[in-house]
């Protein structure tokens, strides 16, 4: 038995022992990827597909690709709607293919997207990312996470391209939908549990995008990033230091744009300096999509594919994906003195340790998936995606329409009938199935009306659209204005259609002008609001939308973020009362539609009420804002000491009660304020957060335990520090509603905080 | 005599001397200014001065202030509406005093505000910032400056606090109107010339914001700076560094700003090490308005006022404005052993040393101010203004209504009755006047109206309103309607009114959440429009407002940046043909009101229109557009090499042509695309420029001499460097139309440019 092949010694000796045999040729063609042709494409993508991913979204040639061995295979469930015994059948075909050509018989590692879950045909579609964020829950993530993994590790897939911890930045970007929200710490600690509950299914999780994507100049995506060493440090990669240190995942991927100039792609103090030297990272760098031929066609800091792939290599890049475009001149590079073999070997090696790891190099590997006949929209995932729905929705406002108890309901609105505005723009109809027009849909996913004829049983329910979701018709407003006026109570249903390149009103490519409602839909809120009706607002979107034009006139807002194929039921479930919402906003609701970029994580200059600008920036519905069907008191804060040295941690206790009359869970948030500090700093950010079910009347204690390190910035000599000095701790139900309070006196001496440091704030019920 | 009053001997001796005779007290008294108390100021000011400033905008103590010496005095004629006489009066008192009161009998610099004028009861209101960069012309902007230094020496005063040299970065920054524009080369060059013309009458300029300002999220006034090192030493310090080195700028004012969480006030970075170590700056640096005490007030950096004191001082922030809140505690600082006296001896070094310049350590020197009666709005200031209002209004476009050769003349809109629209925020009558509800104008302002009567004898011109700047008052739009409906073409002005502290559309503190035109004018447009009578449209504004909703439907449109007290004959003299408009757009005309913030030098991948993204970011009408009632050619570019060493130069000539039949002036365009670059490069940016005016018929050549500098950027090592490699140098009116382009090769090894490098691009006729 070859070393590499035997499971008793240690995965990077058998790695070493296969890269020592393998030739310069086998070498390289591990670090790319082979795009399958999909099935059944239509031939008539005209109107369709982006003139980039028409150019771009090309199948490589296989027998060139895989000719000596092959790194990945791209997206072979993905790509077009296959059955998942077509995608096994195809995919045992290329893995025999890929080992046959290989000398040392070494299978390719199958990526797919998975982030609203396995992008494949049939496989249940849950709620967008930032919906996720809206639970406040790392456990139902974790269990969705570990679901999709399951399925796809029964199709033979091993590696996924989720989740994505950019911290959002400018609402008006179109992939805010695909984000956990606008704070570090929720987006790190939520996109943790992601990886944990994928990988724990055997599925590598692949972290993106690493890093700044989020923070574009006005939200365009792929535009420049403006922003300094001490922000990038302390937002843009806190999440991604949480998720590889406390997640343990295994793969990163760069992303797409240039931070003051430099190309992540193309950035060694990124992907080599930060993620390896410093954070210790082990795993596999892989490009997005295309990445690396960005850095000559868009960035044009290199001469063409050759160089580009040397610059990605020499960087830290691995895996070159979704093709073999670049890294397709490895070979050459070496041979001509461009390129230094080691570098290749040592991105070989980590493709051969993934690989090892992974059991591709155990004797018995099959690439065979396991069971049949398969069932990728099982009953526990559509129960998981019900309950992470149900988890998800906010309810933003009500003046006591909620719960509904009426007769006559006019259900309003282009978000009420169309199942796809539940699907954020990387699930599988709306990323792949919108090219396939006679496709059908795959999973049955209810729609509002539905659900909602199905759970107010004894109320008479009218439905008119209204509006469509984008187009300028304004034909139907006024059936649905006839619609409220005769109901007692309008529910109106607005917001967003995913898709991408463009082609929707959220997700990649699809970025906003500014934060009004798609289309003529304000139009419609402001008729039907105008009949005199009472309105409860249903807004189901990726990113959030102004309110602040008619937000004191609704009867009830409830915003609900992309929730998944269960999304019909929990609204329903939410405006019925079986549901009591307990989510809370990961992103701020703004007031206006202009005035991003945004963030809660201001200073005081960007939030003074003082003249100094004639704006105030606060959105109408800040970070961390949700309401329940009953109600909570906060009391009782705590700290186990008022003063600790700059190494100490404080214990830090305070009790919630659920004083209504009905069960009900409340997200208990810890905030910290540096009164005084080296640099400017944050009014406040989250450092903590528990979310507590609580039965009526039930008091509960929550219990932070927050380190010293949880108060440390990144300081004057851009190196992380913990000061000496006040920091007020608050505790709250949002970042504007934080009731207590009490002052924290850290003593000693300013300390450098070393590498390793404690990244997470465990809480807990007492 | 004492050394210090020898005027054989060198300042830096004279003023050494004088330090060393220096007490303490009497070096921390020379940091500090004194704000006079205003002249007849109303009492009841509420509702018109926001809180920050009702906080801050107090008299200090004069007795104190000046208990042993003063630094400066602020604003002795730029508070209240003194007539001159009364203010060279109450000047000689405050001189007197302080003199007196120094030991060594040391006068204080008398600074005013001087950015569209000097800021003075009576003196002329210059067009705005923005509109000297709608000129292209060094010149007229230098004799501009010329001419307010000689008003202001004529008064005793000593240091102008202009220009603004913030790169504008976002259009939605309410202090638009007082930059130069958006490309940093223009800024820098009309910027030098600026302090070339003041310092020329003797009146030391003083640069601001040093530095970062304009950068600011959302455009918001103070708001912190996301910004890399890069972006910041290219696009923010370029102007910076021509108005230093090219432009002998005697003083320099921090910025309020924090860039990345340091406050540039506390910033030793950039106070020192940029400023002086690397650009061999050797005047004085003094601080924004209370710049000082918001390091503990806002920034929440220091304790309190002593301690911001310290870090000021530290950064080699020199003197304290206005008043002496923080550096009042210099003295304790320094016998407390909290400051090294050493600190307090360099700045007090630089005080003396623009104090002997300035001719105040002079045995002759008078307090007494030259001449009566004092005419500051004289006919050669009035000529001037009048040159430049004309040479800053752009015609955007023209289907031929223009110049006007009509009956009937609908005149709509409010910026043609309200001189006050022609002002900027730092003029007179908008900065001081409006909190003296009865006093006068002060300066002869013609409106629009009355210019356009005179313009116009013949025609029959009916004026209104309809609607206000504002308010949202839609009453009287009717009545603009109908006055279209009766004419032969609408000439509608729309804009902005610039006010302080929220109290205007424009101007300090008066940021805008997109660009909309102000309150309900963007229905009066369509309202007019729909008249379907010819429209003229001209927006007399301070930022660019988005034009895109209607400008395909505009007969003509004329962009007028604020253009001082001659506004209403320029702009009539263009409607009316009498002059030909040769203004070129210092700032895009946005097509959508969001999508900030924007700037034309973006790099491919925010300029792409590939699908990335749905938005397209180009505006309407780009930088650099402007066109003329003739036409003009341009041809025969050519290189005097087409390769050169990367420390080389190139002479590049173009021939410009007027085409048309009568005299107009072209600004001929000089761009530079870097195709291939270590970091990523904007696609395009202006190297030069010349304003060419030519004779029916007339060819002239224009040469620009390009030294290989110009071509330089800071590379991926955060150093200057030129690479080898091939450049693109185009030729145009604007900054997309660039009909001329060739290639020039710079061929050698990558050279790192020392400091001192070549910052212009001289460009001559041939």
């Amino acid at each position: 038995m070859n070393q590499w092949h035997d499971t008793s010694l240690p995965i990077k000796e058998r790695a070493a022992a296969l890269l020592a045999d393998l030739t310069l040729e086998e070498k390289a063609h591990q670090l790319g990827s082979h795009w399958p042709s999909p099935k059944n494409r239509v031939d008539d993508l005209e109107g369709n597909v982006a003139p980039m991913e028409d150019a771009l979204n090309q199948s490589g040639d296989l027998n060139a690709e895989a000719a000596v061995g092959l790194g990945q295979i791209t997206r072979n469930y993905g790509t077009a709607p296959v059955t998942p015994e077509e995608g096994i059948a195809q995919l045992r075909d290329l893995q025999a293919f890929v080992v046959e050509r290989s000398p040392h018989g070494i299978p390719a590692v199958v990526h797919e997207e998975c982030l609203t879950g396995f992008t494949a045909n049939g496989a249940t579609v849950y709620p967008a990312a930032i919906a996720w964020g809206a639970t406040f829950d790392p456990g139902i993530v974790e269990e969705m996470a570990h679901a999709i993994g399951d399925d796809m590790a029964t199709l033979g897939v091993h590696q996924g391209l989720s989740p994505l911890l950019d911290v959002v930045r400018d609402y008006r970007w179109g992939r805010v939908e695909e984000t956990i929200g606008e704070d570090p710490y929720l987006v790190g600690t939520l996109g943790a549990a992601y990886v944990q509950g994928l990988q724990e299914a055997g599925i590598d999780a692949t972290l993106k995008h690493f890093a700044g994507y989020s923070a574009s100049r006005a939200g365009r995506n792929h535009a420049p990033i403006s922003i300094g060493p001490r922000e990038f440090e302390d937002v843009i990669l806190q999440p991604f230091e949480i998720a590889v240190r406390e997640g343990g995942a295994a793969s990163v991927m760069n992303s797409y744009s240039d931070i003051d100039g430099v190309p992540a792609g193309a950035s060694r103090e990124l992907l080599t300096g930060i993620l390896r030297d410093r954070w210790g990272f082990d795993g596999l760098v892989v490009s997005d999509y295309w990445a690396v031929s960005f850095l000559h066609m868009m960035h044009r800091i290199s001469e063409g594919p050759a160089d580009s792939a040397r610059l990605a290599l020499e960087a830290g890049l691995d895996v070159e994906l979704p093709g073999t475009a670049c890294y397709g001149s490895v070979v050459d590079l070496v041979r001509d003195g461009r390129l230094d073999e080691s570098v290749v070997d040592t991105s070989v090696q980590r493709v051969l340790e993934q690989k090892i790891r992974l059991g591709l190099l155990d004797p018995d590997w099959s690439s065979e998936a396991q069971g049949a006949p398969v069932d990728l929209d099982s009953p526990r995932n559509r129960e998981i995606a019900r309950r992470l729905a149900e988890e998800s929705i906010v309810l933003v406002a009500n003046d006591g329409v909620l719960p509904l108890a009426v007769a006559k309901v006019a259900l309003l609105g282009p978000c009420a009938a169309e199942p796809r505005t539940f699907m954020g723009c990387y699930s599988f109809p709306n990323h792949v199935l919108v090219r396939y027009p006679d496709a059908p849909l795959g999973v049955e996913v209810p729609s509002l009306e539905q659900a909602l004829r199905a759970e107010l049983g004894g109320a008479e329910i009218r439905y008119e659209q209204g509006c469509p979701i984008l187009a300028e018709d304004r034909s139907q407003i006024p059936a649905a204005v006839e619609a409220a006026k005769a109901a007692d109570v309008a529910v109106l249903t607005v917001g967003d259609l995913a898709g991408l390149f463009g082609k929707g009103t959220s997700g990649e490519g699809c970025d906003a002008v500014d934060l009004r409602l798609p289309g003529v839909q304000a139009e419609l809120v402001e008729a039907v609001l105008a009949t005199g009706t009472p309105t409860v607002l249903v807004i189901v979107s990726g990113r959030p939308y102004s309110v602040g034009a008619f937000a004191d006139r609704c009867a009830a807002i409830v915003q609900a973020f992309m929730p998944g194929e269960e999304g019909g039921p929990a609204i329903a479930g939410v405006l019925s009362g079986r549901v009591n919402p307990s989510g809370h906003l990961p992103v701020g609701l703004p007031d206006h539609p202009g005035g991003q970029p945004g963030t809660y994580l201001a200073p005081s200059l960007a939030w003074n009420s003082d003249g100094i600008s004639n704006l105030d920036p606060r959105p109408r519905y800040p970070f961390g804002h949700g309401i329940s069907y009953t109600t909570f008191d906060l009391s009782d804060l705590r700290l186990s000491s008022e003063e600790i040295d700059v190494t100490g941690s404080v214990e830090v206790r305070a009790t919630v009660t659920n004083t209504g009359d009905r069960a009900g869970a409340e997200v208990v948030q810890l905030y910290a304020t540096d009164e005084l500090a080296q640099v400017v700093r944050p009014l406040k950010e989250l450092i903590g957060y528990l979310k507590v079910s609580l039965e009526p009347g039930e008091s509960r204690t929550v219990i932070f335990d927050v380190h010293s390190d949880r108060l440390s910035f990144t300081g004057l000599e851009l190196k992380r520090v913990v000061e000496p000095g006040t920091h007020v701790l608050s505790v709250g139900r949002s970042s504007e509603d934080r009731p207590l309070s009490a002052r924290l006196t850290l003593t000693g001496e300013t300390r450098i905080v070393p590498e390793g440091r404690q990244l997470l704030t465990p809480a807990r019920l007492g």
